[in-house]
């Protein structure tokens, strides 16, 4: 679905289009200073730069709201709704998402916004000490402010999108449509499956062959090389972007022109840590990287990816639901020896590394969590959010329910704060609402994977011989070359032939961990 | 020489600090974005973000002319004018130098100004390709463009300044108040006088012990330390900015927060040449670091640097007019055979070292050349602008006179584009009229370093222990500190006691190469 080469017939609609397309200019200049800020910049330019970004932020978002635009929305609304002929899908759908960018901004003063802007960069960094110092006290005095900030948005927001409650509002930002009501209906029922099938996944896995823990040190270079192979394989451009090892917190994002991936630090003692890390940001780069972007397009509202649960789904599903088959670890085992010069390495099979990374086993680590209790680390963030946002809960109180509902849902007990409450970045860059993403996103992977089984019926074996470009294709065919054309639940529809289900998670796991 | 700390009684120039403030702002991040350009940048975003770097210089350039600026600016000169009581010195030349700086913009049409800066950004690839492929064609093609655009300017410029020529209006960027007249006053004094004194230096040198040639291959990593530990003894602060190493061509620049030097790739035979350019490019850096930058002066146009002939002054002064004592090899020497594993070699002694950096003999290569002949390839240079931007020369025609003007003043023949006419980048970016500045910046840090060794009496014993940092406090106390409180000449006078002149550059080189 490209724009039409003619120019539109109504005026004010093109008048939009270009202050689109400079509004883009801006916003993928602030994504490159951004990636730099938490990559590269030398200390001392902190704090400057913080500012200046921020202040990117909101030029960005006066352009946005700016009154001559608020007159062209009404002018091409007003169009579309006489002329409706005149209007093909792909214009009907970039206005729809001009205007929803419009509203989305309109109800923010840019004192919010620098605020917003300066929490997401700044918070990265005190996660960062945060966690170095294993620093409760900072951590809360941080979380407080965005506490604070983030209420103040959910209110304004609640009001202009209507939403049942605070909570709700902020979820549309990263999974656009979704009711807390159906999010909470899911929930349950993914917790009612996963709690029957979790005790029975871990009777059955006493009775396979023992792990063979990995023996040794793996060359980082090394280790870089076959994550960049890997993406390669998958299809990721590397001209128009790269993967490279960070101290500081991993990035995702970049522009379909730049789409510089950045994974933290290379463990030397485990590989399978950065070919993990470097799957799932693959995943979101591939997205990226598949969005419309020829002849201007790519500035353009409705070329831009479908939010954060469609952005997850497409990490997870080259990270978890691919790169866990054990086609995938027959292709990698016997490159794998060649490549760290070891032969014969009991922990190096295909079968070995399949078991290792198909572990079920409850930890105190949502990072590192097995595909099924990853989960059970998402509920409980979801629940602390719903009742921190409506002010049931203080930050204060996270701490102590965060450790009794560790204890008394996976039986595992956080010795610190770094351990437990800390461990994510997402609230210290004022991402509430983010975390439920992750297993919607999961459940559109898996409803995904079941749909691109049918329609590459040699899937395996092409897996098997390291052939995941078609993989690639079918997800640029159905769901990256088509921006924002259709909301993610009808585009899944479309794709799929159903609804937005948990069905297919819970399938996915039960064939995974209890099947064959 | 900092801002006062109250509010400023004429408001409109709050409203116009303010707007600097922005300006600047958005000014550091194209800083910061061009430098991504040009080293790190992954090739298949090449197109887009030229476009939106040009975009943002578009947006500063609509800020600095924006009318209410010019309302401002009028509103603030009558109070100058009427309450000079009112004004400080910082306040008064901070006005002036935004007066300066709206002067300059308003001239131009927002299209000139976005193919300056797409020339500015895109020259430098082209040059490497035209390097590359010894391509004269696609040079010639990409420097006539350059040339109608100059032009262009040249006569907008003209105009605006009063300038006596076109081409005395382009060097007023670079060195702004020289007239063309004084120039050619000072340069062919100078020529007069080098071409005396080089045959006296040849013959001279020919009696010095022989040079012994480098031996060995110089680890890379080992001469990067060694770059970096330069510039760390003569006081660059790596918190606030790094030296880099890049395929590309480096890169000057960047802000007093975030100065990330960056060389061209590192030779491996010959550590000397990677050791040039971070001398020269720190000396750069540390006038970049040593700008006010407290308290948002930083953003303040009284702030900025002086231009390119104080610039090229600051890191001439550390590159060849320290970098070339032999006090300063005195020091090396030893370090040098710790640091590349080999002792009594003879290559690495400190006479030999600095026979071999003092060397006079007449080369194709600007860059490569010696302290004495580097004028004549400037003067070149000037001679062919001058009679460009006049219309009296054509690009076609400089190969030609190039050549020939090689070969009877230098007695060397470039035998390819490469070697001659294509070597520099400065016209591939539009930069007519900045050679110039080469010259006027070494006759200052000549002038300069007369100064400072009366100011500092036992100067050479401190660059035989490597204690430079004494030299960049003078520097930050006289010159970097001082922004642009007062033009580069004038302050020149205040701190040597003697207007620009180039007797201090024809001593400083009679003393080094036939003295003692």
């Amino acid at each position: 679905m490209t724009p039409s080469k003619k120019p539109h017939p109504c005026q004010a609609y093109c008048s939009l289009k270009k202050r689109n397309r400079n509004i883009g200019r801006l916003s993928a200049i602030a994504e490159i200073i951004s990636r730099d800020f938490l990559t590269t910049m030398p200390e001392g330019a902190y704090e400057n730069r913080l500012d200046q970004i921020s202040y990117l932020h909101r030029r960005i978002h006066d352009d946005i709201v700016c009154p001559d635009s608020q007159a062209w929305l009404e002018e091409a609304q007003e169009h579309l709704a006489t002329h409706p002929g005149l209007w093909d899908e792909w214009d009907t759908a970039n206005l729809i998402e001009t205007v929803k960018r419009y509203k989305n901004h309109a109800i923010l003063d840019p004192d919010m916004l620098e605020e917003s802007a300066r929490i997401a960069n700044e918070g990265r960094r005190v996660h960062s000490l945060c966690l170095k110092n294993n620093d409760w006290e900072m951590a809360q005095a941080h979380l407080e402010r965005v506490a604070v900030h983030v209420r103040k948005l959910a209110k304004l927001k609640a009001k202009s999108r209507n939403s049942a409650t605070l909570y709700e509002a902020l979820i549309q930002d990263y999974s656009p449509g979704v009711s807390l009501e159906k999010l909470w209906k899911w929930f349950n029922h993914i917790d009612t499956e996963l709690r029957i099938l979790l005790p029975q996944v871990i009777e059955r896995q006493k009775m396979r062959t023992p792990i063979v823990s990995l023996a040794g040190r793996y060359d980082p270079e090394a280790q870089m090389w076959l994550n960049r192979s890997l993406l390669e394989l998958f299809g990721f451009d590397f001209d128009r972007g790269g993967l490279y090892e960070t101290e500081h917190s991993p990035v995702e994002g970049g522009t379909p022109d730049d789409t510089r991936l950045v994974i933290k630090n290379v463990d030397p003692r485990d590989f399978m840590n950065s070919m993990k890390s470097a799957l799932h940001e693959g995943g979101h780069g591939l997205y990226i990287q598949g969005l419309p972007r020829k002849g201007g397009s790519g500035y353009q509202p409705v070329s831009h990816d479908l939010g954060t649960t469609m952005h997850e789904s497409q990490a997870l599903l080259v990270e978890m639901v691919i790169g866990r088959t054990p086609e995938f670890f027959e292709f990698l085992a016997p490159r794998l020896e060649g490549l760290f010069h070891t032969v014969r390495d009991p922990s190096l099979t295909a079968g070995n590394l399949h078991r290792r990374k198909t572990l079920v086993k409850p930890t105190l680590d949502r990072k590192g969590a097995d595909e099924l209790t990853y989960f059970f680390h998402i509920f409980l963030r979801f629940k602390i959010e719903c009742d921190l946002i409506e002010g049931k809960m203080e930050v204060a109180d996270i701490p102590a329910f965060w450790t009794e509902w560790m204890h008394d849902h996976l039986g595992v007990m956080p010795q610190n704060h770094t351990e437990g409450v800390m461990q994510d970045v997402h609230w210290f860059v004022g991402k509430f609402g983010y975390f439920q993403a992750y297993t919607l996103g999961h459940m559109v992977a898996a409803q995904l994977f079941d749909t691109m089984q049918q329609d590459i019926p040699d899937l395996y074996s092409r897996i098997r011989n390291g052939d995941f470009k078609p993989i690639t294709k079918w997800l640029n065919r159905h769901i990256h070359s088509k921006g924002s054309i259709q909301p993610w639940d009808e585009l899944l529809k479309d794709v799929t032939g159903s609804e937005p289900s948990p069905d297919f998670l819970i399938s996915h796991i039960e064939n995974r961990y209890l099947g064959g």
